[in-house]
């Protein structure tokens, strides 16, 4: 019976194992995350101790949030679309350009919920994966295939996740003026690098820009995310967007963040990147290849002392996270 | 461009006009929510001032939530699938067993969002609407339309928002023995009736019920809901949901309400009853029809008055919704 009632899709989906969550003693180094809060919370705490009125719907335009997502991004209010953090973004883009079957392009290994997110809204993965000896996207290749191909949607990881490289925004005009349909390029690790496609919105109809306020803003537990794109586009994106996917809580708390924590980024990004750089040479100096890093972690060549290490950092309290199987 | 890029859903959705926000002088009763915050809100806000990790992802298992639910609900844990309120809930379904074009039947007036959700997600919409005279499923014709349409989901929301009335277990048992696809039961008002159908999971694999803490939890604003069904079932829904749908926030505050409110919600309950009750009374003594509600509001029928009424109210800065050209 249960064949026969679900959708093609759910007949061949894979059941998901959900990580499990590891004890305060534990130092994470495998979510990207930043260490510390945003000061912002103390004043959205104290604020929701004099307000907080969670029985009634939130603001389901999210008003306020918007006017100030549009200062912070330079880009006016009617581009902006906002989301249940990256997830509902990409299923978003998902419902909004894929018919059944349609392709995609992803360039491997990049962040996974592109794929998976574009699987359950019927889409078929093209891959093209990154440069075996940098990481550095296959442009060549990708363009040959938009040629070929009909692609609804090409992604750019900017930085990428995991590899931390990243994708000039040369070639990334590049590929939006070779390609019939729309290319993504997330941007959740922006700030860690400093250069953004936002200028090129005004360029190109074809170029969607997905943000986080998961790592930038150290807010990961609050699932607040937004897409950028043209006018016309950000109509369809609300249009399929959840009447209303964040919280009343998260949305006060992106709000309060922009409001007052705009120097506190900028000095974060600064200690990270500064950070970055420290530990890259210090695994350097102790003879492993360190890719070079855009984002806020590092990807490293272990060689065949990748095992040994995590269960050593393991043992230690220190979890990150093993691609020496994912190359 | 624009047509050839976007999906063929996306191509014929209606841009949204989300609703604007309300100030503080004004009394909503066209919101369906509970007028006071659960006391529970109160050690929620403590405890955060105590540890607020938002910088880090919440538990993806949500695995304390689902324990309470499991417990509140008398129903195991591997049949529940924690979501984004009924929003991505919906869309979990409409993902679980649409196919391009498939059928699904709603009984309007209705909630919206059924129609919506599915549409977004590719079904075609089956229309069977309650029974004029009193708003009661019309269920020979359910029935009928069942027996000669492949229907994929049934959505019967018991109670009926926004009519507040009724479908007796018999008649759920009637189209859970009817149908080849599957029935889902939205019991987003339940506690203000006092029957559920969670005694048939048991009975029927093809049954589904949808939860929100919305109502009977007085938390709307946080966007926290469930789906109840069989374990296979549960763990398909697992692998379509967002990784993480839920803010760190929305989920200890339905924890805490789990673990502290019960007794609240019972006396919220029992308050709803009798305002209700009373209510109804006197708009009857004024001579308008009150359609018997089993749910934290009322449908009454002032007939021409209608907008006149609405209008009054509004001036008078009570909010109600004019259902008068839906009818």
């Amino acid at each position: 019976m249960k064949n026969k009632i679900l959708s093609e899709m759910a007949q061949k989906i894979t059941p998901y194992q959900w990580a499990k969550n590891v004890g305060p003693e534990i130092l994470r180094f495998d979510t990207n995350t930043l260490p510390s809060l945003p000061p912002c919370v103390n004043k959205f705490l104290k604020d929701l101790v004099n307000n907080c009125p969670i029985n009634e719907y939130g603001d389901p335009s999210y008003i306020k949030l918007k006017k100030l997502i549009s200062k912070y991004e330079e880009v006016p209010e009617n581009m902006i679309t906002i989301t249940n953090s990256g997830d509902e973004a990409l299923d978003i883009i998902g419902k909004a350009f894929l018919n059944d079957g349609d392709y995609f392009l992803i360039q491997p290994p990049t962040y996974e919920i592109f794929k998976s997110q574009c699987e359950i809204n019927r889409g078929k993965a093209i891959e093209v994966p990154l440069l075996k000896e940098n990481f550095k996207s296959d442009i060549k290749n990708v363009i040959k295939v938009l040629k070929n191909t009909p692609i609804k949607i090409t992604f750019v990881c900017n930085p990428n996740n995991p590899t931390g490289t990243i994708t000039k925004l040369e070639e990334i005009e590049l590929i939006l003026k070779n390609t019939s349909g729309i290319v993504l390029v997330d941007e959740a690790y922006r700030e860690f690098y400093g250069v953004t496609c936002v200028p090129l919105l005004s360029k190109y109809n074809n170029l969607v820009i997905l943000r986080s306020f998961s790592k930038f803003g150290a807010m990961a537990g609050a699932r607040v995310g937004y897409l950028l794109a043209n006018k016309k586009l950000s109509q369809v994106f609300d249009a399929i967007r959840f009447p209303l996917g964040v919280s009343y809580f998260s949305c006060k708390l992106a709000e309060k963040l922009l409001e007052l924590d705009q120097n506190w980024i900028k000095e974060q990004t600064k200690m990270i990147k500064n950070e970055r750089e420290r530990l890259s040479q210090l695994l350097e100096k102790l003879g492993f290849f360190v890719y070079p890093s855009q984002a806020n972690f590092i990807l490293v060549d272990f060689g065949k002392k990748a095992k040994e290490i995590c269960q050593k950092l393991k043992e230690n309290n220190i979890l990150v996270r093993d691609r020496s199987n994912k190359k």
